[in-house]
């Protein structure tokens, strides 16, 4: 029976799930390809630690080029992460006219074109289904399936830990604090989480998802990105009694000026598709101009799941090897236009309804004159809810708008904010309406 | 700019839908393939009525045979649908090398072997993403992304009238009839819905979802089909209050005796991810070893998301075509084994719980009467509720089981059925938990 032969650089978390998966499912993964999967290097720093699953220990090296340049390796997966040495590696299998699979969204969000030009320069192909939403399959069903469409929006839940953190505080009441904490004794967040709890992760997916809805990678600087650190239980509170809840959400759609790219904790009618996607779930909305709204749910990171998508894509490289050619074309389903980088919307130009929430002390004439502020820019109240006054008569006051103008809003709280009444300072969070 | 030429055979509802879309959306698709798609014949019975889409006239023909056989022609897109002739256009098509994309699931059902052949004895191959749940992407993403998973389960609301039905029901308290009528009067459902409501549709979706989850498919016969006409207002009550909704469910389970395969009206929890799945919409919840559960969420059929799901598939098809070669390999993406049937399980060996109401006459012991007897078939109940007597003294007894064998509950209701104070055959529904 033909071999193909796997180099794999990174023997982390999913490394060892990708190797447990070829070894497990190796008869199964034969059927499907009338030829051997076989592993023939792992490359990473520490060769020593025990992983869990059985390897062959002359397989290790901690020569990650090496791997590389072996003229034997048919397949490279580069499941290192970040960008350096990364990067290096990639391009270098990619000139070498070998089959790279990797889940590095980071790399793509910041080199995609460079790793694209690689592609079409040379016989190299990319494979980055892992890259976005573990092993939910996703890249794929977009740049295949659904290339017909025109993507009219893209709406994702693509941070399992922040998810997993809202969760946590919609349900048990915790603070954001409180639930990192929580997160992070289960394992579902670093030590160091700023990288998803701050929304680069999640935009860095969103990129990649971009890039296949639209053929072309937007600048990843152009992404509005807020994370969820200041998520407070209040709003959260509030929310609910509106019917909503928050979620941290990657949004992009196709506009007449252009295509919006941002991530923000947003609120969510409770019956929207994505209201009830929980704990380390991801979820993503599509709608497209023919299909409709399709919506894909299920693990979105962790060890075998992402293994899935990772050996997935080895099996799309293998058939492709086996055929003598290449299979997938170019990376992001595009032949055309894919070096050019795609235009991004101002945020200041986003329309939509808004929850806002003032902290004023409480006394005669405040709501008049933060009614009066907001009627100024043009922004009308579709409902409101003031609370009782406590003991030092601060009153949280808070407010959804109908539709209007991000501009107008963070211009109307940054007049209002000047007031003596605020004694803390406003708070907007963006709304999205079901379809 | 290179040309792909296509040749459509059934210019219905879908077909319009696939020239509106190839029109309205011509530019997008070449700057996919960096080539054009070029409609070069329709063939149908019809080539008068108006489709609401603008085509050329000299493109029109009666003679499908014509279409298959004119060499030009690189796409043969067929949706005919049924047996004949679609099968031997299929066949012909395959045999003379042409891609055919379909979404035929009746063909692929019963004929599905004999095509497969064609594609692995000529250079054709074929395309079906459209034949199971419209525009949702399953196919290629069962047979590529998930299939280095050994899959455990799958479960499906694959038939959108079905699904409008049940939900009309339980939405609204409208019996079986009267959702059926209205759906009839919204174009959700056929004149004779016998095909749909009976569950002969589902299970076509299922045989071809099964081929991609193991390789082979199920002989057709094997499949066990039961449809909605039986599903009564009062059982979806009954399940409301134990915090359940009814769903007609394709379901397959992957057991240590054999594949599962069956199509029943069957309750969900409320809180299950396929149960708020409402209206004309389609659903799957697929659980791989490696990946977990992955569920899916979309438009299963009309006009316009079909169509996106044949367009996708023509996407592929010419990207086959322009590399010169065979893109896609093996139809279920098994290269071994794909001729061999799917051996199933038979019913009586079904574990799970069920839902039990018995149609009795309200007398001492006759509760006594019915425990006794499902007791000594070894089931016991879990929860139970029995309504006031009505002035007839006809009531129903309405139990949820533990988990037990369907040839038990069959066998115990049987027997009580035999009895006089029945005065209306006992009905059962199988339960399906969350994982």
């Amino acid at each position: 029976m033909k071999e193909i032969k796997i180099g794999l650089l990174g023997f982390g978390t999913v490394g060892a799930g990708v190797v447990e998966m070829l070894t497990a499912n190796a008869g199964l993964l034969e059927e499907h390809l009338g030829a051997t999967l076989k592993l023939v290097r792992i490359a990473d720093l520490d060769i020593v630690s025990d992983r869990g699953v059985a390897v062959d220990r002359e397989l290790l090296t901690t020569d990650a080029e090496a791997v590389v340049s072996d003229p034997q390796v048919d397949i490279v997966v580069e499941l290192i992460g970040g960008y350096e040495p990364a990067r290096t590696l990639v391009l270098k299998a990619l000139k070498a006219g070998k089959a790279v699979v990797t889940a590095n969204k980071a790399l793509l969000a910041l080199h995609g074109r460079e790793l694209f030009a690689a592609t079409a320069a040379g016989s190299g192909e990319l494979f980055f289904e892992a890259s976005v939403a573990g092993g939910i399959p996703l890249v794929t069903s977009i740049r295949e399936n659904l290339g017909g469409n025109r993507v009219l929006s893209l709406l994702g839940i693509l941070n399992g830990t922040c998810n997993y953190i809202l969760t946590r505080m919609t349900d048990c009441g915790e603070s954001f604090d409180a639930a990192l904490r929580d997160a992070q004794e289960k394992g579902f967040a670093e030590a160091d989480p700023s990288f998803d709890v701050d929304g680069i992760d999640t935009a860095h997916k969103l990129a990649v998802l971009m890039g296949l809805c639209w053929g072309r990678l937007p600048d990843f600087d152009q992404i509005y990105v807020e994370g969820i650190s200041r998520v407070s239980a209040v709003d959260i509170e509030f929310a609910q009694r509106f019917g909503y809840v928050i979620k941290l959400l990657a949004v992009s759609k196709q506009t007449e000026k252009g295509v919006e790219a941002r991530v923000h904790p947003t609120m969510l009618p409770v019956d929207h598709p994505l209201a009830s996607v929980n704990g380390v779930f991801n979820a993503v909305e599509l709608v497209g101009d023919f299909v409709g709204p399709v919506t894909w749910m299920g693990p979105g990171a962790g060890r075998r799941p992402t293994a899935s998508a990772v050996v997935g894509d080895i099996l799309q490289a293998a058939r492709s090897l086996l055929r003598g050619g290449r299979f997938r074309g170019a990376p992001l389903g595009y032949v055309e236009g894919t070096m050019a980088s795609l235009p991004v919307r101002s945020m200041d130009e986003l329309k939509g309804r808004f929850y806002l929430r003032f902290n004023v002390i409480d006394c005669p004439g405040v709501l008049g004159r933060i009614l009066t502020a907001l009627g100024e820019k043009g922004i009308s109240i579709a409902s409101m809810i003031q609370m009782q006054r406590r003991a030092d008569c601060k009153v949280p006051v808070v407010m959804m708008t109908h539709e209007t103008r991000e501009a107008a809003i963070r211009s109307a709280l940054a007049y209002i904010d000047k007031d003596d009444f605020v004694w803390e300072p406003s708070v907007f969070i963006r709304i999205e309406n079901n379809l």
